[in-house]
């Protein structure tokens, strides 16, 4: 069929549904909907979920992340809050400590490239999350509630 | 400060609200707000606002697209719908025709490693939009409404 | 065995030896060995060979690409010689015409985010090679020479 | 100048000739060459050179990595030596420990996505390795040995 400059087949996109998926308890406060992860590139396509004035942990990222606020508001304390339908984009580098600031659960849709390393105020690692940590956290939560895990590393 | 593993230092993340950006016109029935152009790598982070009932061209992906739906639905007509809240994930080198199917104005944010080449039926491109050709139309935009553009290739 | 931050489980990285991968001709002398082909972002990593005194048609990149030259010499004319041992970094949105300088075949080892397309004088595109078509030149030199091709899109 | 589908500019290459940068000293029969630092992404681009035996301390990746191997034998007890020319993947979330087996020093030429975690047995984090230190390292190393430094930072 393709005669032309370009493959014309039908590689076909991925579609999720969210609701089909669990919000996954991780930090204090803090709930985790996962959507894909790649297990070549480490990327983590997924939402987070925060009840009013929870704070996550100070963190680092190794590579960028891309963060669409959903619903409610946040902010890194760095001189902006992030309200529903607003964009933060997070260099490789970054370290940064979210404080939830609206009056409802704060969701977020985020892209995040590798991993965020939890922090002391020294810098010294105290915990990691990668696509590794998340898939089993996604795992273990199927497991404690009887859900069959989706295959969110398929493409 | 930085006594531990890491570099703790305040690189600060980089925060839009889209308000303060336009609705450029793009295809007929398509509109592109565009968020951050990254001149290295050709990442483009932007909305899209699609009027009820529009098609875009068939076009080809040579990288990935990460698409959330923030209003109305769509489809590529390979067995989905893609409402508001949905996530689909595009891989590198797919092919396809989005058509809107909501009766009010469809809204996605996306994340386009790249660009995007319309092509014809047989596969021969027509046009092509990448970093560069978005950026001019957001300057071509500005400077017929009069409008200071901002640097959203800046990071 | 992992009690500590990371997952420390032995994913195993993949080697390559390349002397089992063919010269799979490509423009007129040049010739291409496929090394990994990621069919999800459309990360292509490869070596080319050139013959001295050979130029590629001028092309354009939608994305990033990584050169180091492992023999011979090449240019872009704009001001240098890439000779053995030197790297290249080309960004998003750049288009050149190689032309080798060297006295011996030319050979880099490139890592290229999404594609090439090749372009004439005015901008048109007349060729696109991506993942999609390089798998296809590699599966269709191993049809004609008998060879039985390796699974190269497997991390 | 450009009346087609693509933006025929001259966005130029960025060449380096790595006899213009120093081996900067890493961990102990460990130097680095810097190439490229992606202050955006995180991407690293350098060469490592090793002297005969020596080993690195297992590290974890939450990114890709590609290594060409220019000079010398290493191997991460999987299996397989890389000797001069071979390429070796690492996916992202692997966990390894090179060791060099070849007469010479070793070289390689590496393309780092992100990250490296230094790991005890544990898999707790001992030290990470990110654009930020390299930077610093190399600044550290100009500033000693009364070396002005170029900005791999740009591109």
């Amino acid at each position: 069929m393709s005669t032309g400059t370009h493959p014309v087949h039908k590689a076909l996109a991925s579609h999720t549904d969210p609701k089909a998926l669990p919000w996954v308890p991780w930090a204090p406060g803090h709930f985790i909907k996962l959507i894909k992860l790649n297990p070549i590139t480490g990327q983590i396509i997924l939402f987070i979920r925060s009840v009013p004035g929870a704070a996550l942990q100070m963190h680092f990222h190794p590579g960028t992340v891309v963060v669409y606020t959903v619903q409610g508001a946040w902010t890194y304390d760095e001189g902006w809050v992030s309200k529903a339908g607003d964009v933060v984009f997070e260099v490789a580098g970054s370290t940064h400590s979210p404080r939830m600031v609206g009056k409802e659960d704060t969701i977020v849709f985020a892209v995040i490239e590798g991993a965020l390393d939890f922090v002391d105020a020294s810098g010294n690692t105290i915990a990691t999350e990668n696509w590794q940590t998340f898939l089993k956290r996604y795992h273990d939560y199927c497991d404690e509630k009887g859900l069959t895990p989706v295959d969110i590393t398929k493409f």
